[in-house]
């Protein structure tokens, strides 16, 4: 049983201003929350599930707090359209302060303001092995909801840095590239053992006072017509020929 | 002006049923919409627009039915959240009954559910140049408003058969490809000049009865943890190192 003030605060999370106030965010879904208890434990404050996925789950549960709630409830705390099951309350992150890109390949946001975008790039960059990004201040929120869920777990792995991403970018002593209609050819290019890979805004593309940083113009080539790629797509095509 | 019975029908026109019924979709925003007029002008029935936007894409009407709207009419009309100058009704474009993938490649999808994946897809698809897309019967609706959106105008140029998809593939002499964990590097592989290329469901990958007439596996290297990559993006990958 679910008293309105916990109701209340779990449907809070899913708003910036609260979940900056509280230190915390939720996840969704029997895979995430199940990814979370595994990969991050220590993390999660408590996990409100329904009966059987408890006890399915037992074994995952020990030494958190479990509270088995009804169907009508999931469906009252829930962000999805379809509550699945369970979700979990956990605290936000030691904050990333500091990266060093030297000897990696990091990514660099710049502005990228679509929840299911920044997800789908955090769960890209997990694939590839890629442990740093860094966001300019106007990239969503890595708590969203939506972000959590379009990550399907690899929240848990990849680190996020929100900064000034121009400043940070000027101080960096490594490669800076930039995807462009003309440049150096992906599929053809050497594997960079380090350098910066900034992925630009879904329609404005990559801004003036970032671009005077790019050291380093790629291309992705293109035989057809259409007049670009979605951004988490570009992100995964160029980390598929430079980060592996 | 707009009368009543117009705005129900094309308010109509976010139902897959009333779209079978007219033959007609629509599609929203000034990037589609002026791709529209210029790709397929004949396909286009009715432009509905502000005032602002039809005088400055008068080049672009010639001979094409515009209707002058307030922007209340325009938000009574439109699919999107945020309701965007302009919104066109289009014919359904003839029906694609087959397509002979000898000398080419094409994908073929296993019940993509999303609408922004298969418009995203279907965008890709035109970046590399691929002109053909069979689609298993439970894959999204061309015309859904969604998938027309996330196309960015490459549905002017993409062509899609639904089928009966494990059927088609069974009478095909070519290769089938479809992404496996284990199976042949695409980034070391030789580029194919004909294929088919298999993208399975979102959450349920290939269907074991599509599995079955896969005569070649290929894996998209992976150097994380994330366990899978979302369908899309998997797509832009294996086409950016077989399709260039």
């Amino acid at each position: 049983m679910l008293v309105k003030s916990q109701v209340k605060y779990i449907q809070s999370l899913g708003q910036k201003k609260s979940r900056d106030e509280s230190g915390a965010f939720i996840a969704e879904g029997p895979k995430i929350v199940s990814e979370m208890l595994q990969e991050i434990p220590a993390q999660v404050q408590q996990v409100l599930g329904l009966k059987e996925w408890l006890t399915d789950h037992a074994g995952l549960l020990k030494g958190v707090e479990a509270i088995e709630i009804s169907p009508a409830e999931l469906e009252k705390i829930s962000q999805l359209q379809t509550p699945n099951q369970v979700l979990a309350v956990l605290r936000k992150f030691e904050q990333v302060t500091q990266i060093k890109p030297e000897g990696k390949l990091v990514l660099a946001l710049d502005t990228i303001q679509d929840p299911g975008n920044l997800g789908t790039i955090i769960r890209i960059a997990d694939w590839f092995g890629i442990e740093y990004i860094v966001c300019g201040q106007d990239t969503a929120d890595l708590y969203n909801p939506k972000v959590v869920q379009a990550t399907m777990g690899s929240i848990a792995r990849v680190k996020l840095l929100y900064t000034d991403l121009a400043g940070w970018l000027a101080e960096q002593k490594i490669t800076v590239c930039a995807a462009a209609l003309e440049g150096e050819d992906i599929t053809a290019m050497q594997k960079p053992a380090e350098g910066i890979i900034v992925i630009g805004n879904e329609s404005k593309g990559i801004s003036a006072d970032i671009l005077k940083l790019v050291t380093k113009k790629i291309t992705i080539p293109q035989k057809g017509k259409a007049e670009s790629l979605n951004a988490a797509v570009a992100t995964g095509i160029i980390l598929s020929h430079l980060a592996t």
